[in-house]
């Protein structure tokens, strides 16, 4: 058992005190202090246990021992930077490689999900000599200055759109424009980035890159309609632009089927960058961008390095490295499959119990339950999502919203969650009877601020 | 002994392959591989041991037991995010605050040192309401877009100036404006950021924030000239900007007299914003924003919220606890104090020796040796300093360049670098006699490269 060094009050007094008070905590009217955590379990100062049903970053499960074997063997060999050879950097890209398409054969290693995203943006600029960014409406794709640029989730709260922006719908078949019951969505919403692309020419603008989460995570665990990626990249290259395909959240195998998101809209769409993050070191700092020669080759024809000090180190690599093969050995893919399945039927069971379960989707590990005040109007049933979330606190339970109305209760646990687990987190039906009833008015203005901050995890 | 996967020229065929070219190897004509490292001192392939003179990354030297000890006793319990609460963020931040002036208070942690900057940028707009940054000339703060925007050294190379960026010229007494004849080079410096807000205020800009290396790097091992940062604030205040001290390759001791470098300015100067980073966490990806509750607090007021993924996980705070520790118990900064006034004083000798040395300065291990053409025209010697760097690499010694002109030869090494390394590194005058000749031709190309990759870390 870990030892607390400050009681929980002194804990949360200090860190008001001394941590930017924009680093928000979750359940911020009564946060929780983990102390420790293995597999799909949190343990909290008195030894509580919580099922974590949000974690994607800690992908192979909290603490898997052989990634700290891995880290640690490493850290006592080399920790330096990429200017030396080391084999751990080329042995990891060469196994990422064998994941991707062909095309998608050159890699970066960064820090984070955000320096991929800032990379890719000048990848993307530095190919096609072109600005602008067409950005998916409610997307997020980092804290950076140059992403909140492209990510309209932040920048309708900040400093607004900039005129090399370019929002397009987000291809959400239950809330937009087109829905279930239209007979070509893909083709629909894929068309609407063509007339935005045919409007920015009007202007004078130039199209660098369209970027996208495979699955829009802040958007609302959204899954892009058939034939939509592989149409837009059309229209995309056409303009002279790429495809950059942000798998920060839904990379490595989270959607079971395949080990890219990207890959569940077939095998004649392939972006021409990709960037991947969170999971990738399973807690560690680490992300990457991978893409094409010719990308590649443009980005060092400008003749000036890019050097990342921490990026690609050996130890980083080998973590990666020790990640990749925890997903092989442990079939994670295939209960991802197994498992999300089995939580997406009884999602459904409670569907048809519950009029205020509007729409269950998803796919492996990567699941939304949307909340309506009715079926008909499809109106987000915000406050009793909000209330769910709490219910389920107090039943030792970490889950949280999302979506432009967080009112999709989101399901991306570690990759190890069991069918006992689905279970647990969807059969106790009193919490669901109970949640029909409006949430208490009290709970209601503290709660905005931990569901705003679950969003971007 | 760690054992390679691949020889030495597979390694280095799959590297050309697999990853980007614009990231560069040390060099690039004959790349050392290594494989393992301890203390100051690097092995490669063949267990043949060379003297690292340049990594400032491994602050306490490579592969510290302690470091690898703290890092793995962590993982074992918890990798999670900063949204639970976790005593080790606040016991670290609680650390560093002790560290700092008092009102730099309150800490934002990240991955690299570019987060770490670029955070600085939006603290400062947010605080000031104003747009445009004042930096140095030769100045390299990080390599996200908003980065390269305000370092000369990569924007001259790329997409030019931005009308927000104003260039000030690099306090440098050796080459610049004024030089140490001058009788008040502080105030003189000072003078000149002051014209740049008039000029920029007639154009009716506004000043964000100063931007500058407590002790520039990239812009040749430079030491500010007393009063400089002093002055350069009141000018920078009285315009309604911030002073934002980035100490991301100058912080944590190596100065050896104070912690960090914008201290050598005396008890009255205080940046309002200090960016912290690569030695931090000893090779591990953590860095760090510390500044003031004001700033803070505006940033704060924007409603949004900001969130790092992996900045600031226990396991990150743990090893930059580790860090202090090991900095404090092995007394490290006394170290530098006592083997860099050694270094210094060797290099003098040298200089009374060798016309080609034309200055030798630095404080604590940060220590440069300028090679000039002559003593009077002070005409950078860069092909000197390169055939010098490929000489010591065949006596197993690494070293790199810097300056403007990469004519600077820096010595920044691990902390733990001992009097007998300084004496190894300075006192083998055949190199130095040698390298008063031109070097081979056949080099010259080739080493452009290595050298200005070195130039980063």
């Amino acid at each position: 058992m870990a030892l607390e060094v400050f009681h929980k009050d002194e804990t949360l007094q200090m860190r008001r005190k001394l941590i930017g008070q924009s680093c928000r905590l979750f359940f911020s009217h009564d946060p929780v202090k983990i102390m420790r955590a293995r597999g799909q379990y949190l343990y909290d100062e008195n030894g509580m246990q919580y099922l974590d049903c949000i974690s994607n970053v800690q992908h192979v499960g909290h603490c898997h021992p052989s990634i700290t074997q891995a880290a640690a063997a490493q850290m006592d060999l080399l920790y330096s930077n990429t200017r030396f050879l080391h084999d751990n950097i080329v042995l990891y890209a060469n196994r990422l490689a064998a994941t991707l398409p062909k095309k998608l054969c050159v890699f970066y290693f960064v820090n984070s999900g955000s320096e991929a995203n800032d990379l890719a943006l000048r990848l993307a600029r530095q190919y096609t000599r072109h600005q602008d960014v067409i950005v998916l409406d409610y997307a997020y794709h980092g804290h950076l200055t140059s992403l909140i640029d492209i990510s309209p989730y932040k920048f309708r709260k900040l400093e607004g759109q900039k005129e090399w922006v370019h929002v397009a719908p987000l291809p959400d078949t239950y809330h937009g424009i087109y829905r279930e019951d239209h007979l070509d969505p893909g083709q629909a919403y894929a068309d609407t980035v063509k007339s935005l692309i045919e409007e920015a020419h009007k202007k004078g603008r130039k199209i660098s890159s369209f970027f996208a989460e495979s699955l829009p995570s802040v958007g609302g665990q959204i899954i892009f309609p058939t034939g939509y990626c592989k149409r837009v990249a059309e229209s995309v290259h056409e303009a002279g632009g790429v495809y950059v395909a942000d798998e920060i959240q839904t990379g490595f195998g989270r959607v079971g089927s395949h080990f890219w998101a990207f890959q569940l809209q077939g095998e004649d769409f392939c972006p021409d960058i990709v960037t991947v993050g969170k999971p990738m070191g399973n807690g560690h700092p680490i992300a990457c961008v991978a893409t094409t020669e010719e990308i590649a080759d443009a980005f060092t024809a400008n003749g000036v390095e890019y050097f990342n000090t921490f990026g690609g180190n050996p130890v980083s690599c080998a973590i990666g490295l020790a990640v990749l093969d925890v997903i092989e050995k442990e079939d994670l893919r295939g209960n991802a499959v197994r498992v999300g399945g089995h939580l997406i039927q009884l999602l459904l069971q409670l569907q048809t119990k519950h009029p205020l379960v509007g729409d269950v989707r998803g796919v492996g590990l990567f699941i939304g339950m949307e909340l309506v005040k009715d079926r008909v109007s499809r109106k987000p049933a915000t406050e009793e999502a909000a209330h769910l979330v709490r219910r389920l606190k107090e039943e030792r339970i970490v889950i949280s919203t999302d979506g432009p109305w967080d009112s999709v209760i989101k399901f991306k646990p570690p990759m190890c969650f069991s069918i006992e687990d689905a279970e647990r987190v969807s059969t106790l039906p009193d919490r669901y009877t109970q949640i029909q009833h409006p949430p208490c008015e009290a709970h209601k203005v503290e709660d905005a601020v931990p569901l705003d901050v679950a969003k971007e995890v």
